[in-house]
């Protein structure tokens, strides 16, 4: 079956091919009577004409499409969503945009490539960028035209659109919350440590918690690599090995204490008697956990609507209005944490 | 910051902007002197000129873009990646599309929304369905022009491409390790059985071992529900609510399993001590789970890997030749499997 054309559909109905295009796009400009009109989407129903859209998209600058970067730090990393959180969020995000008619252009681009030439060359509606993304290449995206959101990034410029959550509140809520049930030695684990991401805002409010609750930050307690379940194996491993000195833990992914959790069971430690541990995200995995992880709950799922509606309402604005968006948390408590009364 | 159009490179050269696209298309009917090419490329990269490929594809018909379509099979349900099988292998797709310098086009359209006017409004250079789709959208989808690959599909069709595993084997391995270990009443746990999907195989399979070691298949021995963590912990509701009856499950999909696995713990059933569990997938989930999954272990990531050169080399072939390729199985052998000699 051969595709129906604009020019089928003008055949079909009578009229030029320009007015053809005219109805369907509804150009103001032009005047064609109610009559032509309707003989014209008769004959686009009959023959089943479907608009080719990056024809369209050169005259009306619209795509309908919506570009979701999730650049990959880890250099040859393959794996686009060993942490969970990726996939959840991108669930979200691809739902919000299918509600509204619009479709995704995914891209894992790594720190080294170029995503304006992607987004260009595919007239992108919007941009929505999770994580860290240098500099150099962000202040490149000014130049599209098109409202660019960022998630949970901490880049403060007003050409773009944030989404994200109290990374350092939450952080503090989590240490406060083991000192709380008596802990005094406590770990902090996370992902790599990067200038304008998320984890270096958590790690300032662990010091907080401890600081506040007048207990010494020991660098021997920081713990710090990759997003992902192998890390935590690790963590584990060093945690051992640097002799066992923390009863609690606070991690800032559940990704990474599933791996964490793991890695201490098989070397007889046990949680939370031995190792109490406060964990973040609260992605699918912490209940499944064993024991289920007590962590601090982000609402994913909002965050990726959140983010397609600032792509949404900034496209459609006639002027650029910097908008900042940042989420709720709270602590869910499962049974990852103990009460730790004999320390001194 | 102008965007850099063709007619600015045209200037930049002192050429016609016809000519300009000639030698970035290299199209062939046309003779350009070497002299000129040069001219034109130095003006290309002197002005950083990028071209619109939405543009482009109307002539030359290609868009660099893969569409992947993800039918969301549950009714309302939002979460596309509930199961991480999903997300291992989107994620193998995006970076092996991203290495030929392709994009996705991500998809989650639900069954009773077509996707033929999105691939053909977006002039995809190819469709990779994952799971079940059905029949009349599959059959519109053949006046596309562009290669159409199905993962996981039971379609028989030339026009289509299909990439599999032998799911009624795997089963059968599955059930028979089990048989093999001395367990001789053994559950199904599946999501939902429908027609060209795999679970519908993974029965026939099993069915299969249980016959052939004189075992008889026991209706009430059958759970079928979405493939979730949720459903697990429900059929572990529901296996007790049937009063107990099997020693081992074999169970389709890892993330069942996990539900499974703590539904029954909750309820002081000890896995593997009194029920064992074989598991599908391989999905990173089941080392993380407690015990580690004994599971049937598919290389994901090479069924995304040659799910996007399918498409990249029937897009390059002149012919149509219908492909079929089949990927390997093989059991994993954990902590979720025990021996049981005293079973009648």
């Amino acid at each position: 079956m051969k595709r129906v054309s604009i020019k089928d559909v003008a055949k079909a109905a009578g009229v030029s091919a320009s007015t053809v295009s005219y109805v369907l796009n509804s150009t103001p400009t032009e005047t064609i009577s109610k009559e032509t009109k309707q003989r014209v989407m008769d004959a686009v129903s009959r023959l089943g004409y479907v608009p080719n859209l990056n024809a369209r998209s050169l005259s009306s600058r619209r795509s309908s499409l919506i570009g979701v970067l999730i650049p990959q730090t880890e250099p040859g990393k393959e794996l686009m969503f060993s942490n969970p959180f990726y996939g959840e969020l991108l669930s979200s995000i691809e739902y919000t945009a299918r509600q509204h008619g619009y479709h995704l252009l995914l891209s894992g681009t790594k720190e080294d490539q170029d995503y304006l030439s992607i987004a260009q060359n595919r007239g992108v509606d919007g941009v929505i960028i999770v994580g860290t993304y240098p500099g150099e290449n962000l202040n490149a995206l000014k130049t599209l035209g098109v409202p660019v959101v960022l998630v949970d990034s901490y880049v403060k410029d007003d050409a773009f659109h944030t989404i994200g959550i109290e990374d350092k509140e939450g952080a503090r809520m989590a240490t406060r919350y083991l000192i709380e049930k008596g802990h005094r030695r406590i770990a902090f684990v996370s992902g790599s440590i990067r200038e304008n991401g998320v984890n270096i805002k958590r790690y300032q409010g662990y010091c907080d918690a401890m600081r506040e609750a007048g207990l010494p930050v020991d660098e021997q307690a920081v713990y710090s690599g990759t997003v992902d379940y192998e890390y935590g194996i690790a963590a584990a491993r060093e945690f051992l090995a640097r002799g066992r000195k923390q009863t609690a833990a606070f991690v800032t992914a559940d990704v990474i204490s599933m791996g964490l959790v793991k890695g201490l069971q098989q070397n007889h430690v046990r949680i939370p008697e031995d190792v109490s541990i406060v964990s973040f995200d609260d992605v699918y995995l912490s209940q499944m956990a064993h024991p289920a992880l007590t962590t601090i709950r982000q609402d994913i799922g909002e965050k990726g609507r959140q983010a397609v509606q600032l792509v949404l309402n900034a496209s459609k604005a006639k002027e650029h209005h910097h908008t900042e968006c940042i989420l709720p948390l709270r602590l869910v408590e499962r049974e990852s944490v103990c009460e730790r009364r004999d320390d001194p």
